[in-house]
């Protein structure tokens, strides 16, 4: 199960914290980290962050990191940053804004991922050496999908942005589960056979001294769900070109997390600006077939009495969009 | 007219925003910049903000400085930012931790002023160089007050805290005011001598053609009266010698805002964290007969409950103590 929230309020810094939950254990992911975005979180919940991942470090994106650091640069586990290139440099400079006299006594540890556009550079950062030296840990190449973990993955796709800005697809994996009765119905027992059969066994198995074939077994008794998905993408240049290059990218995901940055009217400026206007997401979420797209990153440029108007032009392109909850109250 | 707020809530960051007010000219000034301290103060004062000082830069006096750079890093009047030794180096890393792209279009100056015992030691951040040089601005001496506006002047006193920590007076310039009733039963008129006798002329001047001593003027027509004062001490360690050492320093301050962080029965922790107990704070501002203390930086070691005792064992020793207003309601 993956949960998102979006955090922060309508026209000020907004992030998005996410838990996946497989039932066995759990990723927390916080997407950007603005001013205040953290004052809905629990501080326990901040603390247990797994993955920070920035879509770029503009002021409205990283205003909130001393928030997020204090929760968290002193505490057993590793944590990890990613972020456009450039991130480890930013971060690095960021970890020695403070008076680190009491350095020595300290625990933590943090790596800082650069993601290029097909690999991956990382730096490990240790708070007993006041955080000041980037450790090189190497170089690996990347598909898209940046970072997996048993409870979800994620994948970075470049956007532009004066510059490169990311948009992240988290997807839980595939969920295979037990018949348990068309197990009866065979009648079958459990054993470790069910799990050598999860993990993709073929050719004969042994189920009680009797031998089945694998691949009949597995699509007998065990059932497929696709996991859940979402999309976060912001700050992002979107024209007819960038439209045609992320939508397959975005397909068949669940939820769209947008900017709703500009009017329509305001396209000329979305587009020197490098944001996009609502009806363009709008569009981009029509041609990906996401299941539901919801707005955030509102500009102060307009009023909140237009933000009603905002949404229903999404919705005459995309009519299964919407604001966050209580944004509109 | 010097006019203090305490900012953040009790338990939480605090600090201090001062306007020092002549009537003809203001300067604003921010002591510490802890988490979220700035809420209670509106965006475009901090955006007209002359000066930030900080006692130190532990993460609870400098986790809130995203919040007051993005009001002012791209002004037209320069900033200024004050600390003990290595604030210049730790505030070139919290200039560089964005992502700086747009520099060459941005104005914004800063100079950030090392406070040694007996120095200044300053440099200058330019924002269209993506605040990434510190241009030495070379050294100056000091004999304790660093700074001084035609409506403030500021003293910075050494303290320890397992390092340097500054604690900060400031005074208002004595205001020198013309007794009008004296000059019309002398039948003077006003004119250019006023001035020249505010400005300390002596011998003779002359007035109207008429030749007059300047002191002896002076003494009847001008009215001299002592400027407003406060001082912020906050983390360090206040034995018998620091408090010997200090409270000469404090005597005639009419406010001294100072930190509230053990009870008397921690003493030997707070010794240990080099601290003061509310105890040692009522005892130097009695020894320094400041008029009156206002206790903050509450730890959150004591309960709430327990506020209303701390409060009252200061007033056994310094009755003239207060917390800020409403932090017991």
């Amino acid at each position: 199960m993956i949960r998102a929230q979006v955090l922060g309020r309508p026209a000020e810094d907004n992030a998005l914290w996410i838990t996946a939950d497989s039932g066995q254990g759990r990723t927390r992911l916080l997407l950007d980290c603005g001013a205040g975005v953290l004052h809905g979180v629990p501080f326990a919940d901040v603390q247990a962050t797994d993955h920070l991942l920035f879509s770029h470090l503009h002021m409205d994106h990283v205003g909130g990191f001393d928030d997020f650091f204090r929760a968290t640069f002193d505490r057993p586990q590793p944590g990890h940053v990613w972020g456009p290139p450039g991130t480890a440099r930013i971060l690095g400079h960021r970890f020695q804004g403070y008076w680190w006299n009491h350095a020595p006594e300290l625990r933590g540890r943090y790596v800082v991922h650069d993601v290029h556009d097909s690999h991956v550079q990382s730096f490990r950062f240790e708070a007993h050496e006041a955080y000041a030296t980037p450790h090189d840990e190497g170089t690996r190449p990347h598909d898209g999908v940046i970072l997996t973990t048993p409870e979800v993955s994620v994948q970075a796709v470049p956007l532009e942005h004066h510059g490169r800005s990311l948009g992240f697809i988290l997807r839980e994996p595939e969920r295979v589960s037990v018949d348990t009765a068309a197990l009866a119905a065979l009648g079958l027992q459990g054993g470790p056979w069910l799990a050598a059969l999860k993990q993709g066994a073929t050719g004969e198995l042994d189920v009680s001294g009797t031998v089945h074939d694998a691949d009949t077994l597995r699509a007998a008794v065990l059932r497929r769900e696709v996991g859940g998905s979402l999309a976060y993408f912001t700050d992002f240049l979107l024209d007819g070109a960038e439209q045609a290059r992320l939508a397959p990218l975005l397909n068949g995901v669940q939820t769209l997390y947008a900017e709703a940055q500009y009017a329509p009217e305001d396209a000329e400026l979305a587009h020197r600006h490098q944001h996009t206007t609502v009806a363009q997401v709008a569009a981009l979420a029509h041609a990906a077939q996401v299941q539901t797209l919801t707005l955030l990153h509102l500009s102060r440029r307009y009023r909140p009495e237009r933000w009603p108007e905002l949404l229903e032009t999404a919705r005459q392109t995309f009519a299964a969009t919407s604001f966050p909850d209580g944004w509109l109250t």
